[in-house]
């Protein structure tokens, strides 16, 4: 998600290290980082935070990690971490190519991808997120029976994601073509989903697992 | 498809030995029922086969079987074929529970399901012609780079199927959630899709394979 420029949220993000990590500080440290030891669920790519921060208030039995390259759009979930006094959550400011830097293998339970970009263009289909290198980087960090939860409104994307995850070697365990039109009363939406679905856009979503 | 009994059907069928087969006349020994030795392709359950006589037409290159068990259909199959004078196609009536029957191992180069029944109610998973026990035959017909493709206007048994197709070890080659928004100028339309595409309702397809 692009914001517009904010000068300030390095020196903001910085001033909060118990939350933040911007320069690796805790890369396969993480156990010292959290207060308790506990499941550790990440999202890739959180937007402005709401998915992630109203999962952690629903769940203190999780350790939740949001991972984001953008400090402009990071200074907001820091902004609802701080307002909520979340303990459970820490942010990681880096690029998903190197996600696997700072988890053990096999240290995480859930993965979500919600509403990454869709990189529509033939030649930009290694920045997908549902890629195979990408899919090799979860594969080494999540437990044997860790899940990928992906949902978009792209349909392209979602598409090319049941190819690309099938083709790798995952396996689907619940599939939804029209999540608002179905029964999920556990769905959290992120602000991008509530706007597309209000407009009449499917949003599509899926869970997924790595064959043994 | 259910259609309007036809208490002739069996008949007009019978009189025809060298299209179709009523009694597995043929069963194991396909070899010797088609003029030439050539890939077989089969849609099971063919409704009235406007789908597989039109390619059947455009391709002599290949062998057709039109798998269906109700007779009252399949006449309608049949007047198709005698009009045309295909030569490439034969009629096998009987139910798919019994396919890999007809087949020797790995004999079969393509397996096309269209519109089938969707069985929506749980109690009835068992009958859809994506579900594990039907995946199996398919597996022990098929070559190896074999194929199924896979069309319908069902969401919810296509979400089955992408679910039920990957937990037993299969991949996805090609995905369209809603094909007649795409583009794809080799789609031939079965009669039921012309109707329910027409009423505005989506395409869904998809080509898969067995990993080896």
């Amino acid at each position: 998600m692009r914001m517009r420029h904010k000068p300030w949220a390095k020196d903001y993000l910085q001033s909060r290290p118990d939350i933040v990590d911007l320069d690796r500080t805790h890369a396969k440290r993480l156990d010292e980082w959290f207060e308790k030891d506990q499941p550790i669920y990440i999202e890739i790519g959180s937007g402005m935070g709401q998915f992630i921060t109203t999962l952690a208030a629903q769940h203190p039995e999780i350790n939740f990690i949001s991972f984001e390259r953008e400090k402009d759009v990071m200074v907001k979930v820091l902004d609802k971490v701080i307002d909520q006094q979340l303990n459970n959550i820490k942010l990681i400011c880096d690029d998903a190519e190197v996600l696997s830097d700072y988890f053990l293998p096999h240290q995480v339970d859930r993965i979500y991808l919600n509403f990454s970009d869709p990189w529509p263009k033939r030649r930009h289909t290694k920045r997908r997120l549902t890629y195979h290198t990408f899919l090799e980087r979860y594969q080494t960090i999540l437990k044997e029976e860790g899940e990928i939860h992906f949902k978009t409104d792209n349909r392209g994307l979602f598409a090319y994601s049941l190819e690309s995850m099938s083709q790798f070697g995952m396996y689907f365990t619940k599939i939804n073509l029209n999540l608002h039109d179905e029964d999920d009363e556990d769905n959290i939406e992120t602000e991008y989903e509530r706007k597309f679905s209000e407009k009449g856009s499917r949003i599509y979503r899926m869970e997924a697992k790595f064959h043994q």
